[in-house]
């Protein structure tokens, strides 16, 4: 195990204040799970008549949580998220499928609802089953710390390797009425080691029926945490969970394409970029964060591909990670995202300077200011496929020693 | 740059002993290509009748030699292969296609022969167009040092970053006369850096015709080098040929499936196993050689998908080159592949010592000796996957500090 990991130069200087939300309780709090003694049990009560819509890993050998909330989620009602670190109760056969079980017969007595309405997750290490009722018994305990202003708390409590907790919050209004999203999220790459992984949670007030939800969700998670990487590796456990409890006096958004939730749905989208951003920049032994944005591919989702094969391109990440202008990596990269491309009509530019137009260095190219932008912290590459109109941003980290060392040792 | 970087401690003990084939002649000299002053071009003459096959990049950006010979493979008659190291004749447009226009056509004047009967090859840096001239220019001096023993040379002269020169020989029978086959390659990585490349020329006296040598090199391509991996990268310029100069005094086999041939497909498959995973040994900054056995998958081709998935995985391969036996990382790339799987079938053995079956750890699991057997050089992992028969073999090779500080500033 590595020591304390030293944090992210890519942090936020602080955790921000986070608006309480009508209808949400949160605790996070220390149960034994973690070695260290650090908090590792978040519980979050919703009030009677919160939806609930999410999405989660497509890994073939998903956790016993994940395919807990995978046949609960149809149902598009929550009274409860319980969330543990320290252990990813995966691979743990049925005696993982035990401890689900168990946590959410517990919860739904504890909060006099259905089971189905009791949603889970966990991040930690893997293939050491947790005693069934070792998290139900804890419950009394965080029913006890339950308060709408423990945002810091929660998030700290979901964090592994993590070296600062993530959280955002944002507004809109529906029909004039204001509501209120907040949220919290884990994650130190698309994976994190020994299957940790990247969970978010959203919380708002709002009033949006479960399937309108559920689709204005997936559209968004695509554009957000979908489109962000650190290593190319998926976990089994990742989770996106957003709750609405209707709170707000403003009539229901039943319809995910309502005129009416328009505000919403891009306070939705900034709250997820923000949370899936705040990821990357806490990407294990990242020091640049990287914005690329492909343009001219075939299709919106073409784009993504491509933009993805740059980013998970492990000669791209250390280039950067060295400051080197290399830019027939990304050749190479666009070129093995197997989308359609044109060699002779490729145009790269990193912060905001031509490199190539139409398959060739820009005349006279110079590469000092080039070289200028990539010493920073931020770090933008624009690429243009010359093909059609479709485009993407996606996110990334570089690949550095400090990647090697936390993943090289973190079990030992 | 880098400096000239330590043979790896992979590399066999020395440069084989490469028997001559009858019909070909080689050079490999040194032209000022690159800045080193080391050999940089190498030619291979041809007998007349001598047959050729290969396969190519799959990348969408490929370089101007590999668009020539996607052009000439069909038909299927070689008298020279010239390939250059130190410039990779990538993305430099126009260029780019009258440097191998000027090569083709001194070539064809050299050897008597069709411009549809001389192959190129180009690696090393890229962006930057050699006067049209110039490889055409060297011609005269390469043929005066043609010779039938030059093997080593040849093999230098198409290096970049490989620590050691790559060259297997193998033997077989048809209809009881022998035939030979040698060759060699270079790669230090699917890609080496700075879309430099896997490269691979391989020389028979057998009489195969050009089409029945095509598919049997397509079949044998996949099972060998295209099951290599060393960091996910595919070049712009990867290119295998083999060329049958039909001087052994049998009859030609003109079938793929002709039982007469077997012999010689066994030995085929033999010396391209040996090159693949020569290419692995001297994997950018390797310490560790890698071999994954997939079986139990849906098919033989999701098994490959399979295996790919884990060897490229970051955490796998930062894993072993911790020499931890972190076996949950290899259920996580099983589950991101997106083949089937079943997460509670799955078995995974690390040197021949099960650690998992059928989803949970084996009772009394002791990592020990998985643990003595990852402190070694030569790392062995079996995955079944629990759904059918399907099964397939990949090499790879552990991610260490050395990838980074190689790749973090290669051309600084």
């Amino acid at each position: 195990m590595v020591g304390k990991l030293p944090k992210s130069p890519l942090a936020p200087a602080a955790f921000p204040a986070l608006a309480p939300i009508a209808g949400v309780r949160l605790a996070g709090c220390a149960v034994g799970l973690k070695a260290s003694g650090a908090k590792d049990l978040m519980v979050a009560e919703l009030a009677a008549g919160t939806t609930i819509a999410g999405t989660l890993t497509r890994s073939r050998c998903p956790s016993a949580p994940v395919e807990w909330c995978r046949s609960a989620l149809p149902g598009g009602q929550a009274r409860a998220i319980i969330v543990n670190s320290g252990n990813a109760n995966a691979f743990t056969g049925l005696a993982g499928d035990t401890t689900v079980a168990e946590t959410v017969r517990a919860a739904s007595a504890a909060f006099g609802c259905a089971e189905q309405q009791v949603f889970v997750a966990s991040t930690g290490v893997i293939g050491v089953p947790v005693p069934p009722d070792y998290i139900a018994g804890k419950l009394p305990l965080m029913v006890e710390a339950l308060a709408g202003d423990t945002w810091h708390d929660a998030a700290q409590s979901i964090m592994t390797t993590d070296t600062f907790a993530k959280g955002a919050t944002q507004t809109a209004t529906i029909d004039g009425v204001p509501v209120t999203l907040s949220g919290f999220a884990k994650g130190s790459g698309m994976i994190a080691p020994d299957m940790a992984t990247m969970l978010g949670f959203i919380f708002t007030d709002a009033a949006i029926a479960a399937p309108a939800l559920q689709q204005l969700v997936a559209a968004t998670v695509d554009r957000t945490f979908n489109c962000i990487t650190v290593d190319s590796d998926t976990s089994t456990s990742d989770t996106v969970l957003v709750a609405a409890t209707g709170q707000a006096q403003h009539d229901p958004i039943t319809d995910p394409s309502d005129p009416r939730g328009s505000d919403f749905t891009a306070a939705l989208d900034r709250i997820m970029t923000d949370l899936a951003t705040q990821i990357v920049r806490d990407g294990e032994g990242a020091t640049k964060f990287i914005t690329i944005d492909v343009s001219g591919a075939a299709s919106d989702r073409a784009a993504r591909v491509i933009g993805l094969s740059i980013a998970n391109s492990p000669l791209v990440k250390t280039a950067f990670a060295g400051g080197d202008a290399n830019w027939g990596r990304i050749v190479m990269a666009v070129g093995k995202a197997g989308e359609a491309a044109d060699r002779d009509r490729l145009s790269i530019a990193m912060g905001g300077i031509d490199i190539t137009r139409n398959g060739q260095l820009v005349p006279n190219y110079d590469e000092a200011p080039v070289a200028a932008h990539l010493a920073g912290q931020q770090v933008t590459v624009a690429v243009d496929v010359g093909i059609a109109s479709g485009r993407a941003r996606v996110w990334t980290c570089d690949l550095t020693h400090g990647y090697i060392t936390i993943n090289g040792d973190y079990r030992s």
